[in-house]
C-alpha cells in the first residue's frame, strides 16, 4: 500500500508529528500471525521464528517508510510479544529504528508497569518508540479465562479502574514523550478530554499526541478532534470479508457492553455528568471487585508458562532429575523396602540411551506379601475416621504442590510427556487427591430416613484391598487417582504401576510414605504385568481391582475376577478404564479455525498417547478439502523433538516396541481399502536416539478398516469424510468403542442431535476431546471403553464402597424418643 | 383372692352400686394375655382360641363372685377384642352375666361410635355391662406406628379432644347407664368433676357410677371422692416384679408426659383455671392438627387386616382367583402372544393336586427372539422422555393398587405365602413403582458444572437390553422392582421370572400390557432357568442381568457376563442379590420379650424362604436358658397350615423338591458336631396334601458345621451359644455372606460395636431382621450375597444407567454468554 498512500496530497496536520515527518502507512501486528506455534511455554523458540519473520518486515517497512506497530493480544501473550519487541528493536540493524511502537493496555491490572518498563527499555536502547494506549479489547476473554483456569483475573474488573488507569498512563506518556510518543486510542471522550487537558497544561503542541479511533465507530468525534487540530488515525481492517466480519463482531460486541462509554452515552438514564466524571469517583458506588474464596473443590490450576520464573523452575527441576537418574526404587511392602532379584529398567523414551531408574520387579511370592499385608492393613485403616483419611490425602497433595516441577521433570524424562502435558498430569494428581477427599467425606455423612420409633442410616464401608493396576501415559495423575479414591474410602492399596513409568509411580510411593499412612495401607509393586497381573487379579483376598489400559487386558481381568475361588470374601468388583477409538466430527458449518486446533490438540497431544485421544475425524464432504488443508498444514508445523525442549509439541512415543508396533501398522494399512497417507512426518535424526514417530494422517478411510477401528495410541489420524450428519454419527458410533466423541458446528440443531445420539462417556462440542479436569468433566466410558463409573466424577467413589443401611429399632414400652431428622 | 376379698368387712359405699351388691374382686383383663397367636387377621382363629380360655375364667368369676373387666389395647386390637368380648357373652351361658365390662378409650376418633355400638348391643344382649371409660394408654404408640405404617392416626391428636370426648361419652353412660354402667377412670379432676356434676345434674345417685384409679398416683383424691360418698375403685398390677416394673415405667412415661393432668397440675406456669377449663375451649389455641399431604416417597401402606371389610375383600380376592385358576398363560415377545411346545404347571404348593396355571416355556429360538425383540425398542424407548417413563411406572403401581387383594391371592394360592406377607409383597410392588419412579426423575436432572465459556452436563444414559431373571420368594415385588427399575431408566426388558411363580409374573405382564407400554419394551420369557438362563447371560446383544436367586447361579451368571463375545456391545453389567446366612445375636440384657417376637417373624416367616431371613441365632451364654426356652415354646404355638388361611403363621414351603431337600438336609445333620433338634414340628396330615415341612430348631450348632454355613432357605434355625459378645461377632461374621444381621441388646456399648463390626448390607438392631422397606431399608449384601447397590436405595438406578458428561465449549470470539448454575 506505502506507493500508494504517500503519493497522497500533504497534509501538515496529519503527516508531522512534534520531530518533523512521519510515516503516513501504520500497520498494526500481532505476533501470534507469524508463528503458528507462537507459544509463552517456548519463548526461545517462538522468539527465533517470529523473529525470522519479523525482520524482513521491519526492513520493509522502513525502506517503504511506513509505522510498524506491534499489537497486544491476549495477557497470555503479553510478556512473550513484549520480549520479541524489544530484541529485536535491540539488535543493532534496528536499534535507531523509531517508526514503530507497541501497544499498552490500560485494562492490565500490569499497565503500569508495562509501561514503566518500555520507559527504562526505550531510554536504554537511545531510539523513541510509540505508545498506543489503548483500554484493551479481551477484557471477557481474560475474565473467561482466568476463571477457568483459576488463575487470577489479570484485568480490572471495574470499567472505572481500566478508565483510571488511562489517563494516569496518559500523563506518564505526556510527561515521557521524548522516549515514548502519545497516541491515545480510545472512543471514550471523557478519557481523550482528559488527555488534551493535560496536555494543555503540560504545554504539549498539538502534534505532540495522536488519537486513534476505529474505521465507523465516531466520525464525528473524530472530525471534532481534527478540527482542533489534532492528528487522528483511523484504524481499519484489511484484508478478507469472512475473518474481516468476525473481527467487527468482535468490536460491535466489545463497544455495545453495558459499560461501554458509546453505549453508555446513548442511554438516556445515564446523565452527562456521571458519564464524564473523573473515573476515581465511581470509587464509593463500585468499589473494586473482591472475590470472595471459591467454595468447594477447586482445580488445581495449571503452571502459567508465561511466566519467566515458572519457565526457569522447570529448567532447574529437570536439570535436578538429571542429576539424580539411574537410582534404584525397590518395592514397598508393609512398609519395609523389599529389593529384588529381577530389575526393571526405565529409560528416557526421548533418548533412549538415558537411564530413568532401576526399578524392582516383583515375585509371585513377593505379590501375595504385598496382598496378605494390605489385607492385615485393612481392617484397622478401615476404622481410621475419614477426617484422618482425608487428613492424609491433603498431606500427599501438600507435598505433590511442593515438588510439583519435579515430579513434572519425572514424568517428562520417563515418559516423554511434554512440558504442559506433564504439568497437568501432576495437577489431575493433585486435583484427585483434593476431589476424593471431599467426596469421601460426603459419602461419610449417614443419610437418614428416621420415623419415630425407628432409626435408619444408610452409610458406606469400605470394600477390603484393592488392587490398582495402572497405566504410563498419565502417569502420576492416573495411579494417584485409583489409589486415592481406594484409601479415602478406608481400603488398602497393591499398587502395580505400568513398567514403562515405575520411577514415577516410585515418586508417588515416596510421598505417601513421607505422609505417614499407616504400613501396609498403601503397597508398592511394580512387576511384569503378564507375570503377576494375573496373580493380583485372581486372589481370594483381593476385593477390588481398579485398572485403567487397554481393552484386551482389561476385558481379561474383568473375566478373571469373576471366576469364585476358594476360600474368596467377596465378589471382586473390577474398575476398567479401557481403550477408545474418538472420533471429532466436522460439520459443514464448523468454525475450520477453531476445528483445527481442537483436532490438532485432540489427536496429537502426548502423540495421540491418551484413551482420549482422537484418532478419527469424520468431515461432511462440504468442508472436507479446506479442513483437511489446513489440518495438514497446521500439523506440519508441529515441532517434533525431546520432551524436555518446551518448544516440543510431538515428543517420543512411550518406547520402541510401541514405535515398531506404530510402524508395522502404518506400514500394512491398504491403500485400497483401509486409507492412503497424506501425511508422514518424518521425526529425521531423532530417530536414532528416541522412541520417535512423526504424525500421519490418513484419507479415504474406510470406517471398518483397521485403522478406524483399532485403538493404536499413536500420532496417527484417520480422516473419513462423509456426505451427511447422519452418516457422520454412524460412522462416530461405528466402533466397539464409547469413550469420548467431538463435534465441531455452529448449528444449535446439529448440537443437539449429537448431544442425543453420540455414543461417548465424555462428549465435547466445539472443543477439544482431551483434557479432562476432575469433577468439571467426570471422565470414562461405556460400550467396551470402559466398566464402571466415571474417574474424577460423583458416582466413582461408590464404586469402593458398599453400602450398608442400619435399622435400630427406639421404641421402647410403646414409646420413641424425638430425634432430629424426623421424615 | 376372692376367698380372702369376700372375707373383708362390709362396706356399702364400696360393695353396692345403684342396683344392690356387686363383686369386690374386680379383675381388668388383656385378650392378648391369652393367646400368642392373637392376631386380626386370624378374626377365627383367635376367637376360637381366645374362647376356649375366656369360658372357664368367666365360670370361675360367676362361681367366685368376681367381676371381670375386658381391658384394651392398641388400636389394632380393638375390635377382635370388642367381637370376643361380645360373641362370648351373647352365648347362652353368659348371655345373663352381668359382672363383666369393657373399656372405652375416649382418645380414639372412634369412641363415640364404640360406645354406641356396646350399647346398641348391650339391649339386644338384654343384660348390662360396666363400660369403663378412659382416655387412653397407647398415645405415643398410635401415632408412633400409625406414622410408620402410613395409617390413619386413630387418636385425637390434641389433649383437649380426648378430654372432650370423655365429657361427650361420660354423658351418654350416665344417660344409658340402665345397660352401660359408668366406670369413670381418670386422674383429670376436671374430667370427673365434669362427670360428678352432672350426675348430679341427671340426678344419678352417688352408687351410680364409679371411679377409677391407679394405685399410688392420686391417693388424696381419691380419699376426697370418698369423703364425698362416692365408690372409688383402685387398680393395682398383681403378679410378678419385673414386669410390673415395665408396666410402671409406662405409667410413669404417660402421666408425667408434657400435657399429662397431673404433670400440669405441678407446673406453676399452668393457671388453675386453664386446667380446669372446659376442653372444647382449648379450640381455638390448638385447632385440630390437619397433617399436611405428605412429601417425597411415601410406602404403600400394608392393608389394615383388623378391619373385618378388609378380611372380607380378601375373601372374595381368593375365591374369585381359585374360580379362575388353570388358565394358560403365553409368552410374551414384541407385544406378541407366543405359545411354546412345552408348558410349566405351576401348582399351589398348599395342595399340590390344585393347578394355579400353565405356563409357556421358551425355547432358545424365543429366548433369541425376545433378546431381538428388546434391542429393537431399545432406541425408541431410551428416547422416550424421563416423564412419559414414569406416567407408566404410575399407571402400572394405579392397577397394583386396584387389583391389591386379587394379586395378594395369586401370591397366596402360587407360592405359598401368609397372607399379610402376600399382601406386603404388592405393596413393596408398588413401592418399586413409586420409588424407582421418582429416582429416574431425579437421575434425569443433569448436574451442571458450568463456568462462563464452558457449560458441563452430567447427565446418565439408559444401558440397553436388561435380562430380569427373579426368584419365586417375592414372586411380584422382586420382578416388578428389577423391571420397573430397568424401564424407568429407559432400558428394555426380558423378564425370566421363576418357574415357580410364573403365573404371578404373567399377572405382572398383564399389567405393564394394560398400562401400554411399547412392543418390545417389555418382554415376558418364562421358561426352564438351566436351558434358557445361559442363552440370556452369554448373549452379545444383553448388556445388563439383573438377578435375584441363589448364590450358585448367581456367581455363574456373573463369570458368564464377564466373558467377551463376538460382536458384544458392552461389557455386561451384573446385579446379582444372591444369599444369605443371617444371624441374630442376643446380648446379655436384651429384652427376651421383643427378642423372641423378632426371632421367630425373622427365622419362620414365609418359613423362612427369604434371603434375609434368620437363620443362627447366637445366644449369650447368661440369657441362652431361658431364651431357649420361650423360643421353642413361641415356635411351638405357631400354626401350620394352609397359606389361605389367615391364622397360618407356617405354610407350605416353595415346592416338594424343596420339602424334600430340607427333609434330607435335617436328616443328615450330624448330631455330635453339627447340632442336635430340640423341635421338630410335625405338619401331620397337612403332608399329604402340600409341601409342607414344620419348623425345626437345632441347639448345640458347631458354627463351622453344614447348619451354620449353607443357606438352606427353610424353617430351620441353628442356636449357636457363646461365652462373649467378641465370640458373637465372630461367629456372626463367619460365613461367606453378609446380607441381614440382628441383634437385640439394650447396651448402647453392644449397639455402638456392633453398628461397626458386624457385617451385613441390612444391620437391624431391636428389630426383625426381615420385612425391609423400600427407601427405609434399602436392601442388599456384600461379600458373597450380593454384587451390585441395595434394591429400594438411592444407589440402585445409577447400575442401569451410564454416567456421560457432555462439555459445551460456549466461547464465541472471547465472548460467552452468561448462563444460570455458573459455578
Amino acid at each position: 500500500m506505502s506507493a500508494e498512500v504517500n503519493a497522497w496530497p500533504d497534509d501538515p496536520q496529519l503527516d508531522c508529528d512534534e520531530h518533523g515527518h512521519m510515516p503516513r502507512l501504520n500497520v498494526s501486528l500481532k505476533l501470534s500471525a507469524l508463528d503458528s506455534q507462537f507459544a509463552p511455554v517456548d519463548t526461545e523458540g517462538s522468539f527465533r521464528r517470529v523473529a525470522a519473520r519479523l525482520r524482513p518486515i521491519l526492513r520493509m517497512a522502513r525502506e517503504r517508510h511506513a509505522f510498524v506497530h506491534f499489537d497486544m493480544e491476549q495477557n497470555d501473550y503479553r510478556l512473550l510479544t513484549r520480549e520479541i519487541f524489544q530484541r529485536v528493536l535491540m539488535e543493532p540493524e534496528f536499534r535507531d529504528f523509531a517508526d514503530c511502537g507497541i501497544v499498552v493496555q490500560a485494562y492490565l491490572q500490569s499497565a503500569d508497569d508495562d509501561l514503566r518498563n518500555l520507559l527504562d527499555w526505550a531510554r536504554n536502547r537511545g531510539t523513541p518508540i510509540t505508545v498506543r494506549l489503548v483500554k484493551g479489547a479481551y477484557w471477557d476473554f481474560e475474565n473467561i479465562v482466568a476463571r477457568y483456569r483459576g488463575w487470577p483475573v489479570p484485568v480490572y474488573r471495574r470499567k472505572w479502574q481500566s478508565d483510571d488507569c488511562f489517563e494516569r498512563l496518559t500523563a506518564v506518556l505526556l510527561q515521557n514523550r521524548q522516549w515514548l510518543r502519545p497516541a491515545l486510542a480510545s472512543h471514550n471522550l471523557r478519557s481523550l478530554a482528559h488527555g488534551l487537558a493535560l496536555a494543555e497544561q503540560l504545554q504539549v503542541p498539538p502534534q505532540g499526541l495522536e488519537i486513534q479511533m476505529l474505521y465507523g465507530m465516531c466520525d464525528q468525534q473524530a472530525q471534532l478532534f481534527r478540527k482542533r487540530g489534532h492528528r487522528v488515525r483511523i484504524y481499519t481492517p484489511f484484508g478478507e470479508l469472512i475473518p474481516g466480519m468476525a473481527y467487527l463482531v468482535r468490536r460491535l460486541l466489545e463497544n455495545t457492553s453495558n459499560e461501554s462509554f458509546l453505549r453508555q452515552s446513548f442511554t438516556d438514564s445515564i446523565s452527562v455528568e456521571s458519564l464524564l466524571m473523573k473515573p476515581s469517583s465511581h470509587a464509593a458506588a463500585e468499589p473494586p471487585v473482591v472475590d470472595p474464596p471459591q467454595a468447594g473443590f477447586v482445580n488445581e490450576p495449571l503452571s502459567d508458562f508465561s511466566r519467566p520464573e515458572v519457565r526457569a523452575a522447570m529448567q532447574e527441576a529437570l536439570a535436578w532429575v538429571r542429576d539424580h537418574l539411574g537410582a534404584t526404587y525397590p518395592l514397598v511392602i508393609d512398609g519395609k523396602l523389599c529389593d529384588t532379584r529381577a530389575t526393571l529398567i526405565s529409560r528416557n523414551p526421548s533418548k533412549t540411551s538415558e537411564i530413568i531408574g532401576k526399578v524392582s520387579s516383583a515375585s509371585h511370592d513377593q505379590t501375595a506379601d504385598a496382598i496378605a499385608a494390605a489385607r492385615r492393613a485393612f481392617e484397622p485403616w478401615s476404622r481410621v475416621p475419614v477426617e484422618s483419611r482425608v487428613e492424609y490425602a491433603g498431606l500427599i497433595a501438600a507435598e505433590m504442590r511442593e515438588r510439583r516441577f519435579e515430579l513434572a521433570a519425572w514424568i517428562i524424562l520417563e515418559t516423554g510427556k511434554p512440558w504442559q502435558e506433564a504439568d497437568a498430569d501432576v495437577a489431575e494428581a493433585i486435583d484427585f487427591c483434593t476431589y476424593y477427599a471431599r467426596e469421601a467425606q460426603r459419602l461419610s455423612e449417614p443419610r437418614r430416613c428416621d420415623f419415630p420409633g425407628e432409626e435408619n442410616s444408610y452409610v458406606y464401608r469400605p470394600r477390603g484391598v484393592c488392587a490398582v493396576i495402572s497405566p504410563w501415559n498419565f502417569p502420576l495423575a492416573i495411579l494417584t487417582g485409583m489409589t486415592l479414591a481406594a484409601i479415602v474410602t478406608g481400603n488398602t492399596v497393591i499398587m502395580k504401576p505400568a513398567e514403562q513409568s515405575s520411577v514415577v509411580a516410585a515418586k508417588l510411593m515416596e510421598i505417601v510414605r513421607n505422609c505417614g499412612i499407616p504400613a501396609g495401607v498403601v503397597n508398592f509393586l511394580p512387576g511384569i504385568g503378564e507375570d503377576i497381573g494375573p496373580v493380583l487379579t485372581r486372589h481370594p483376598d483381593v476385593d477390588l481391582v481398579a485398572f485403567t489400559g487397554s481393552q484386551a487386558v482389561g476385558l481379561e481381568i474383568n473375566h478373571a475376577a469373576a471366576e469364585t475361588l476358594a476360600g474368596q470374601r467377596n465378589v471382586r468388583r473390577v474398575i476398567a478404564e479401557m481403550g477408545g477409538k474418538n472420533a471429532i466430527i466436522i460439520d459443514e458449518d464448523a468454525d475450520l479455525d477453531e476445528a483445527v486446533v481442537g483436532v490438532v490438540r485432540s489427536a496429537f497431544g502426548y502423540s495421540g498417547q491418551k484413551c482420549s485421544a482422537c484418532s478419527r475425524v469424520i468431515v461432511l464432504e462440504s468442508v472436507y478439502e479446506p479442513f483437511l488443508q489446513r489440518l495438514t498444514d497446521a500439523v506440519k508445523s508441529l515441532q517434533i523433538g525431546p520432551a524436555e525442549d518446551p518448544g516440543t509439541r510431538i515428543g517420543p512415543v512411550i518406547d520402541n516396541d510401541s514405535r515398531d508396533r506404530l510402524l508395522e501398522f502404518i506400514r500394512k494399512v491398504d491403500p485400497e481399502h483401509g486409507g492412503q497417507v497424506v501425511l508422514a512426518m518424518d521425526p529425521g535424526p531423532l530417530s536414532r536416539q528416541g522412541s520417535f514417530i512423526g504424525p500421519h494422517i490418513f484419507t479415504n478411510v474406510d470406517p471398518v478398516a483397521p485403522l478406524a477401528q483399532q485403538e493404536l495410541f499413536g500420532p496417527i489420524l484417520a480422516v473419513i469424510r462423509v456426505r451427511t450428519l447422519d452418516d457422520a454419527i454412524t460412522v462416530a458410533n461405528g466402533t466397539r468403542y464409547a469413550l469420548t466423541a467431538g463435534v465441531y458446528s455452529r448449528s444449535p440443531v446439529t448440537l443437539k442431535r449429537v448431544r442425543a445420539e453420540l455414543q461417548a462417556g465424555n462428549l465435547y462440542l466445539n472443543r477439544e476431546i482431551t483434557g479432562a479436569l476432575v469433577q468439571r468433566h467426570p471422565f470414562g466410558g461405556y460400550r467396551m471403553s470402559g466398566i464402571g463409573s466415571k474417574a474424577g466424577g460423583p458416582d466413582y467413589l461408590l464404586q469402593f464402597v458398599i453400602p450398608v443401611n442400619i435399622s435400630e429399632n427406639t421404641m421402647r414400652r410403646g414409646f420413641a424418643p424425638v430425634t432430629e431428622n424426623h421424615s
